[in-house]
């Protein structure tokens, strides 16, 4: 009985019915001793064997992917200063409804500047605190979801920043100014996003190799809509979130867990863990307002997408709460669908945030998007589960999935009435389909050899983090009551 | 023994001398019983019965108050664009002491947006990380404070802004901008003031209406104060601080709970918890000088406001170490003295922060403010809780409170010294009367049947929330030494 | 058995061998009572008496610092507005390459007062926020590590001001502007730097006295090397991060604890606590860039230190990632690692920031960076300790000291090929050697008699605060089995 108490597997485990997997862990130094076997032997698992260490996989990969991006800068990245010729068409813009404005007075060039500077500082609080601490509700993966957060988008933003304007080569170069570190903060927010559906369940050398694939199909398919189509997507409703969560959906698909069917001890979250996940939730929610506006037109554009987020999100906020009081007994609150619904209004508003569609317009989009959301946390993420195969762990689905089609689809009726000018509602119709079909590209990513971890040890920071090991300590001393006895027998 | 520790109740229990009130709640689990007990029968309990039950209250008040707050911003609320002839006046400001100036050169009306924008994201910040954060202390009250905060200022924010623009239409129109955005955000921190005297002690239900109310007369309070009597109150010490305060005490004292006389099991921090609202606390600290300087005059009055601010908690923060380790016992530090008293000087130079008072003045409001709300927490809390009946879970009064009213007497004393132009020290002390005034409408806040927890619930997330029950599954298996011979059994 | 568990002391704990210090703490309870027991007795330590009551000379210091700070700025300290003649040449920069500009027309000085605005704020919060919780990674040292960082910053903020500008009155007068704000929290992070490196093993009496010496040398280095040698430094790797890396490796040096060769018990994170150091380091990665652009000249050099920096924390990261899972056994990764290594490339970036070494040259600075820090945890910093005596707590040799003389070498190569104007490699060689040598004055710090813990409370909260007695509670309760019966016991 002492004996897992401490942190050792007792030795007739692996005879027990259950015994295809190891029994669930239930400390640290088990969940080692458990992982190192199933890595050694293979013989428990009738799955293929899993091989977990990264040693060499992991080092390698990340070097080389950094050492190619760094020759590619060498040859063709620079400062967009004004040394480098900035005047001469440089700044022509990612969105298509952003005409490069070489003529500019002082004060809006400034403003522009400054403007962007902002807004960059924002979006990458958003990024980084923002999708890492809101996936650190897992109980045992917070190391994971705002670390490996942090690797992808790190080289996410450097991919991306590339692929993104290959595009618009001047003189064989890519100037690098503030705007465009704001969309390659854009790029990554797309692999985070899939990232929470295959969230402990995939391991950093497959995530790097998702980063790679995801970020350049997000730039295909962002150059397709905007530039080719000419949609009008200034939050990124369609190009960001339901591209992000549908590919990350499909990679969830073809990474279907049999064996995590009737769920996971370390799939939920603990009271620390769910606080800290409110972090992320607080800054999204606090920022959203710069992600919409932050490439929008400078002037009343900028000014329509900061105001509309503002009162989408606060409305949305009210729609979450109550729904979730509303489909939970006793009619209490779930933290998980605070953590999420209540950001849904943001995507829900993105595509049409700089159209004038007028704050109760926002807010009905908003309201609309919080029901949604949280109904689909409390419904239909299980039956995505169980029918589909697709288990999505943060809920991307209900976060940005369908948000980002809502938000879509207001965009087709916004630009079929009219608030926005040039914009049309056939185009609109075009980006939101493009935007999903290239999200199937996700199911190509089967890739099962990378480090994936065996189901045992999923939703686990031990497999691929050093994990402190006081708990076990504290476990001990508690079960012998004496520390220095414990230390004796040590 | 072992039925209480995995969360059992003891048959037996309601036969003890304290049967009145549950025991002292060990675990998630035993309080959900406990609670669902009460609320059942009713019968424990001398008190009137407990409805805590949200299930429709809650989201119906909610999306009523929501759904009313679209229509009227269908009918009212457009956004002040140039295309909405936003130089026709509509820039009048809040803040008395700012002309509308529709003939601004270029470069000061981007400066002005500019500077709004960065003081709208900060204050934001402070709104919904500071606040929320700093209420986080309670050990098993995170999910509430931080959850219920963004609830409060979601619809405060949006409730704000139509009742502090009602007083300046244009056309029939309120034309939404980054200032009133700012001013919208103020107006939700009296809510947030006030919830944090009745953390604990009240439902969601309760506080949406309290949301209502106060901002209802915050808005009268200080439309008569800045526009009327033309006082200046740059960083709100009067109209927000001492007034959210004292408001929040007054529904604390017609709340006044007996049964917690003697204390709470839960009204208390934990290590963890501590940490987060130190998160809180650093927020506010490093944001307050854009607090005082968002609708301050842009040039010196805004320049002013910023240096005095940041002068002024940093002697706050030294005096507020130094008498924290004085009234303790063996000079130990208190957290609960360094997560607020280290704000108070923020608190008590608000409204003499765009003021010609010099960094040394800022200094000595500081530092005075630092030491009365150190010395308020440990010797005159206890005081109003035991003698007055005034139960204040945060300490708002030594935080908000006492400062807020220093910061009155501060603003008297610098206008009848001259330090800002066209400020007379009577109209100074008639807007701190008249903000103490109003804050008594709390008084009439007595609304026991919307949802109110029972004493032994109070201080606790889980009346109101799904909380994870990781513990007691740890706990269980610590005490059954194996866990899955506990799975067997259950 | 029980009596340990429960939080009291075996009386026979001090005949055992290991008497010479207390039994490893195993409650906050049991530490207080091992604390009280030696500073009233002082007899089972042969070291000198400690004497770690704060009660009066904590607040007497305290006091009396802040007392002659506001004094002397009640002499010396105005406003920069244009009322007290801002125009008249008092812009004279800190940074030497940044000459002072009365002429410069409208747009060019707000977008100057806007960015420094924006730069401030984001440097405040990589002072109060980034450093603090970066430190927090302790298991029970969190609120020393976020609380005495605030204390050190908003004194050694005030302090930082005076001496910096002691240089450039105008007047007599220092004339304090964002821009002088910005400088000021600059010099604190020297302090807070040090205060890395002898965590857990001083008093808050000994860190106000070493803020006190360290800001001031600070202050005479950084003139020396900015404005009489003329070294290029913006981002201040040698002026700051050498500098206070290695000033506070003189002091942890001449504060060296042999009692601590074997590690203590506390001497580790947690979960959580790491989880908590991770908030800081995102902020520090995040707002680096911030950081490194803040005091550059504004227009093309500034963007070239924002970009900079932005690619070299990528790279950096990526390296750091690499790095750490390649020397960790089964190839996992450290926390330490990604705690610290990933912002070394933010450090060794700094000094040319703003000069014109493209992205990739950023890139290369940046992935060296990050693969010295990690190697320099985990094989240098064991060897420093045992060989060296020196006890680095957060291992600011690998964060700071490393990271910074590589960038201060970076800017000697830099110069010599031109890439900045006006700069020599000889002059930015002196100010790596200044900086270095005026570190050393760190070692002229010992002062063990001023509230030193003994050895077996370092790294411990509950010898400075009081410290929430929940945990303990609980354990109880688990070993009692029973919550009223344990309460009738008491």
């Amino acid at each position: 009985m002492i004996s897992l108490v401490i942190g050792l597997p007792k030795p007739s485990a692996n005879s027990k019915p259950h015994a295809t997997f190891c029994t669930p862990p239930t400390s640290h130094r088990q969940r080692e001793e458990c992982e190192g076997r199933t890595a050694e032997t293979g013989k428990v698992l009738s799955m293929p064997a899993y091989a977990t260490n990264m040693r060499l996989k992991f080092p390698i990969l990340a070097l080389i992917l950094e050492a190619v991006t760094i020759i590619v800068y060498a040859l063709l990245v620079v400062y967009d200063t004004s040394d480098s010729h900035r005047h001469d068409g440089s700044h022509a813009e990612t969105n298509a409804s952003h005409p490069s404005s070489p003529m500019t007075l002082y004060p809006s060039k400034y403003h522009k500047y400054m403007f962007c500077r902002c807004a960059y500082q924002d979006v990458h609080v958003m990024i980084f605190i923002g999708f890492g601490f809101l996936m650190t509700f897992l109980k045992r993966y917070g190391f994971s979801s705002v670390g490996i957060n942090l690797l992808l988008a790190a080289f996410g933003l450097q991919w991306g920043l590339l692929l993104q304007n290959i595009w618009h080569l001047h003189d064989g170069k890519i100037r690098v100014n503030i705007e465009r570190m704001i969309n390659a903060d854009f790029s990554t927010a797309t692999v985070l996003i899939s990232f929470g559906a295959v969230l402990g369940k995939t391991s950093p050398v497959q995530l790097l190799i998702m980063t790679l694939l995801e970020i350049t199909v997000f730039c295909i398919n962002e150059h397709l809509v905007v530039e080719v189509l000419k949609v009008s997507d200034v939050g990124a409703s369609m190009t960001i979130h339901a591209f992000g969560a549908y590919f990350g959906l499909a990679v969830a698909r073809v990474l279907y867990r049999p064996g995590l069917r009737n769920g996971h001890e370390n799939d939920g979250s603990s009271y620390h863990s769910d606080l800290f996940a409110m972090i992320g939730t607080v800054y999204l929610w606090m920022f959203w307002p710069s992600f919409n506006s932050a490439i929008a037109e400078p002037g009343d554009a900028q000014l329509r997408a900061v105001i509309n987020t503002y009162f989408s999100l606060a409305a949305c906020a009210l729609a979450a709460y109550a729904t979730s009081s509303l489909v939970e007994k006793k009619g209490k609150l779930d933290m998980v669908h605070i953590q999420n619904a209540t950001l849904a209004g943001g995507v829900a508003v993105g595509t049409c945030a700089d159209m004038d569609i007028q704050p109760f317009g926002a807010m009905v989009i908003g309201i609309t998007a919080g029901i949604i959301s949280t109904v689909g946390f409390k419904f239909l993420t299980p039956i995505l589960a169980s029918k589909l195969g697709i288990q999505d762990t943060c809920g991307v689905h209900n976060l940005h999935g369908m948000p980002g089609i809502l938000g879509g689809l207001a965009g087709i009726v916004a630009a079929a009435l009219g608030k926005k000018e040039k914009v049309s509602a056939t185009s609109q119709a075009c980006g939101l389909a493009s935007s999903l079909g290239f999200a199937l590209v996700g199911l190509i990513m089967k890739i099962p050899f990378l480090g994936q971890p065996p189901d045992q040890n999923c939703f686990d920071d031990s497999i691929f983090w050093e994990v402190p090991e006081e708990e076990e300590e504290h476990e001990e001393r508690l079960t012998h009551g004496d520390y220095s006895k414990n230390k004796a027998e040590a």
